[in-house]
């Protein structure tokens, strides 16, 4: 079985929101710097990836969460990197409670990029082998984003900030935008219960992006639709389900 | 003496920017943390300041810096409560590394302000005295900020995530606004020395704020003078010297 590797965190005020949870930004940035910790742990940071020419690129993730992380919780965070075909490396991550119960689930795709012509890379077997990861025929298919049928949408623009230390615009920043859009009444009444969002094209820095937005109402809650577009071209695309928020402020 | 409080701190990649150092939103995070764990520890944090109807807000901040602390690095922030008089209270912090060496240090000037009329309020013997800082009679004059001549200036929305679980806009986030502005051919050739900043009015969400920023040549290295204003009302004004970055990246 596929190592795993786990990291404990104490969620602080500047993670979270006015909900008193941990935003997606910061929640991506920590299970991600789980699975950066593993890769260095068993030799195979991105010094080691890079001197392929190729550095990993995240193309889809989709998370269940029970609840989100709190202001103040201890919370912990594990990774492994489960499966893996010839393009394709599958990985999946659980934050939990102090008491051991499941909060969020990740199940996310990574892909190695060739980092001069920015074209996918075949899985290198250098690079993956200390993971133990099972290797497998299949193409596992992801579950179906719903496209807008009428949207809204907000502009944008790529900061500075929005560019982190691996040089270019972080994944997790795109939520960033795609919340935001929802405005402070919707993001203090619901909370969010899965979503699933695909990574297709790379926003650079100075760009101005547009956020498309549409909710939907559903038996149980809401389903926001999301697209992340420029000149007419599709570069992220997302769903979210929201449940009412029970939580106590 | 008054009473220190020390903690570490391991800079992850997502607390910096492409240069490879922490951003201002997250240094300040991180050191406004160890004050609010202070606080917690002397049995004064917020629960107990809100009980008597009041909230701490801090107006300035002046900040010298050796140098920004880089990803993976272990840093020790310090802080200590130092003087305060009938209004304002001085409170400083220092960032280590791991040698002992001083990269950063922060003299802050915060006030007790009531949360129902907004206004300042006389410091609280019964909040302060755990810290054991100095009961000075002066008011510390703050160092001058140089007004713009001639400025440029870009609009920013005040978003979603710019409001922390504090429920305002948290004073870390002006620096988006500030630092953005400067661009990134700038912002990868020069390296911040000494930051003044004082914070006038609170912006709230859903604001759109203007940046307003100069740039002048001093005799070592460039002056940005900051302004954060909104229907011509000043919110926020900042100097920030910067020299030539010699960092090997």
């Amino acid at each position: 079985m596929a190592k795993k590797y786990t990291k404990k965190h104490e969620v602080s005020y500047y993670e979270c929101d006015v909900n008193q949870t941990m935003t997606f930004p910061s929640m991506l940035g920590v299970v991600i710097k789980t699975s950066e910790e593993q890769s260095d742990v068993l030799g195979r940071g991105s010094d080691f990836v890079n001197s392929f020419g190729l550095t990993w690129v995240i193309t889809n993730y989709s998370m269940e969460i029970a609840r989100l992380p709190r202001v103040g919780e201890q919370i912990t965070v594990t990774t492994q990197a489960m499966e893996y075909n010839k393009f394709f490396c599958y990985r999946n991550f659980w934050i939990h409670d102090e008491e051991g119960h499941e909060l969020v689930k990740i199940e996310s795709v990574f892909v190695l990029m060739d980092f001069v012509n920015r074209k996918m890379s075949s899985v290198n077997e250098e690079i993956i082998a200390p993971f133990e990861s099972n290797k497998i025929k299949k193409i596992k298919r992801q579950e179906k984003i719903e496209k807008i049928e009428s949207g809204l949408m907000l502009p944008y623009r790529v900061r500075f900030y929005d560019i982190d230390s691996n040089q270019h615009v972080n994944n997790a920043m795109y939520f960033n935008w795609i919340i935001d859009v929802l405005g402070y009444d919707f993001l203090t009444t619901y909370t969010p219960e899965k979503v699933l969002i695909r990574f297709d094209k790379e926003v650079e820095y100075g760009n101005e992006i547009e956020s498309h937005y549409e909710q939907v109402t559903r038996d149980e809650g809401v389903l926001t639709r999301h697209e992340i577009k420029m000149q007419g071209q599709l570069y992220c695309e997302a769903n979210i389900s929201w449940k009412v928020s029970k939580q106590v402020k």
